[in-house]
């Protein structure tokens, strides 16, 4: 089984999109802000915009099931206020439920969290757990910069996040690190800002001693994590520095990577260097890197393909990264699948 | 000949950083602030605080030269206003003259600038010319965001820094895009907010046209280019999205890396990845990462241990990377050899 832990419903029907721009425009103007129930989107619409999409595919490149969370570009918690934030991710999550409804053997839902910045995260903790309880995700994305790109939260080593946390390691739901657009004209948001923010959270946990308070709390940073990897010997040695213990008990406990990393390259260096219990197969599709690359002549975002062309995983680890490590990260998830029978 | 091109004075004698504390405290207070006359460093101090540290390093290791600079995270731009951060660097850019002219066959310079939040670059051209011009320095460090971590200034694409790079392209040396210490609790220093740096400026030269404008404008992305070789595909795509030239045309005849990556694994993908003829060596030694890694038994920012060991590189390739491309992208540095028949 190939279970894809990163994808975003970035196909949704157009109707989603323009209900959102009605709903900026009612920060400004209330006589303009849009009812919830003015969004009208049929299940036929879902059906389509994932068959044609998504669904289609995976079935092409032969993974089974997605962990299918909103459009991370589109949370963009720096839009409004608490108000606004609360009702789109909730907008949001129930389309990824009702799209893991109808295609429950090929997605399950994670939820985003209506974030804003400024406010408190204990907010955020009824749509969490209405999430996991009523629609059954199994996972969080958690934004550490709802800002956009202007970086004002405190870390996520802060006791800020903790009610967050304590909600997370309580129902047993691993968080996705996963920032949404900048809005900081510096920081191209898929390009930059996105790697950036792996990098930032890695280092936060780093230079911290928030898993010795949460010894059982997951975190899976996105994008192969960033820069880490890469730099790894540089990690290495800052935690040395820092008299940390090795990374591997000071942080990979707690810390997972996805192989959102668009080239065998760099897939190699993520094996190589990161422990195979610690690496998820996923792969962002559809999102910010949709072309082909007249390298290889196959999608830049089909990741697939480098795991299958590792020569550095023997076949018992790459299905532990196909789907073992997903199971161990995401317990709610192995609990649904063996509730089918997988 | 081995030439390091990423040196910075970490090692300056301690009553540089009296002074500079001094100065700080006169930011509040004028009656505190210290005359530049005040600070006397001899040249002995100079002497002993290179020849037990860098050059020791530099002769244990085996390399001959380094480009050195002001130490990076005390230029701490954010600091005071421009008079302050014109004074820190006029002291900081004469120091690392005095060491270069002390050991002229082991160090050449490379300027900071006086930067400061807000303020219009072309300010920083006097301080540039003077160390170009008197003390022979053949580059300097240009910081993309003299907030410290705060991201207020424009992309490096912007108008705004167009003064500099007309007088980079005049007296052709090339910026290191390099920043300086975080002040935002976010982003760790030398664990974050360095690699972030540059990826940003990668991604804001990949989306611009900037070296349209000046196509032998050269930047030299450090830290073996942030998260940009490991995501070497990502970045493809999204130049392939943007309608944007290959990278190979539309980036690499005007963006170096260099080698500071403190693993073999990194030095490995960055050679796979990366022409080489867009690799220069460096070190950023004494820097970041001081400690010996266990896994080797040998400084991890003992870089040329992985170039020498690259299976990847030949020997031509390697003396490229050594030698051949910093002459090629420091013009003035390749003079000031020749002028010593080097």
């Amino acid at each position: 089984m190939i279970i894809d832990v990163h994808g975003h419903y970035t196909t949704a029907p157009k109707a989603l999109e323009a209900w959102r721009n009605r709903q900026i425009a009612g920060i400004q103007d209330a006589a303009l802000m849009p009812k919830v129930s003015e969004l009208k989107i049929s299940d036929d619409e879902l059906r389509e915009s994932i068959e044609t999409n998504q669904l289609a595919k995976m079935r092409e490149r032969g993974s089974d099931l997605t962990i299918f969370s909103p459009r991370a570009s589109f949370m963009a918690h720096h839009i409004g206020d608490f108000q606004v934030s609360a009702t789109w991710a909730t907008i949001c999550n129930e389309l990824c439920h009702r799209v893991a409804t109808l295609f429950p053997d090929h997605f399950i839902g994670a939820a985003m969290l209506p974030q804003s910045p400024g406010v408190d995260p204990k907010t955020c903790l009824a749509e969490l757990e209405k999430c996991v309880k009523d629609y059954g995700f199994v996972g969080i994305n958690l934004n550490p910069d709802p800002s956009g790109g202007h970086w004002t939260s405190p870390p996520l080593s802060d006791r800020h996040w903790y009610p967050v946390y304590e909600k997370m390691v309580e129902l047993e739901i691993p968080a996705m690190i996963h920032v949404s657009t900048s809005c900081n004209a510096c920081f191209h948001t898929t390009g930059a800002h996105y790697l950036n923010a792996d990098t930032t959270a890695f280092m936060q946990c780093l230079t911290s001693d928030l898993f010795k308070d949460f010894p059982t709390l997951k975190f899976l940073i996105p994008h192969g994590g960033g820069a880490v990897p890469y730099h790894w010997g540089r990690f290495r040695g800052l935690a040395q520095e820092l008299k940390k213990p090795l990374l591997k008990d000071h942080l990979l406990n707690n810390i997972f990577f996805d192989t959102c990393v668009y080239h065998q390259p760099g897939i190699d260096l993520l094996t190589t260097v990161i422990p195979v219990d610690n690496i998820l197969f996923a792969s962002e599709m559809i999102g910010a890197v949709r072309g082909i690359d007249p390298e290889t002549g196959f999608h830049y975002d089909d990741t697939k393909r480098y795991i299958e062309a590792s020569t550095l995983l023997s076949a018992a680890q790459k299905q532990q990264v196909y789907e073992g490590n997903a199971r161990r990260v995401f317990p709610r998830l192995d609990a649904a699948l063996k509730a089918k029978g997988k």
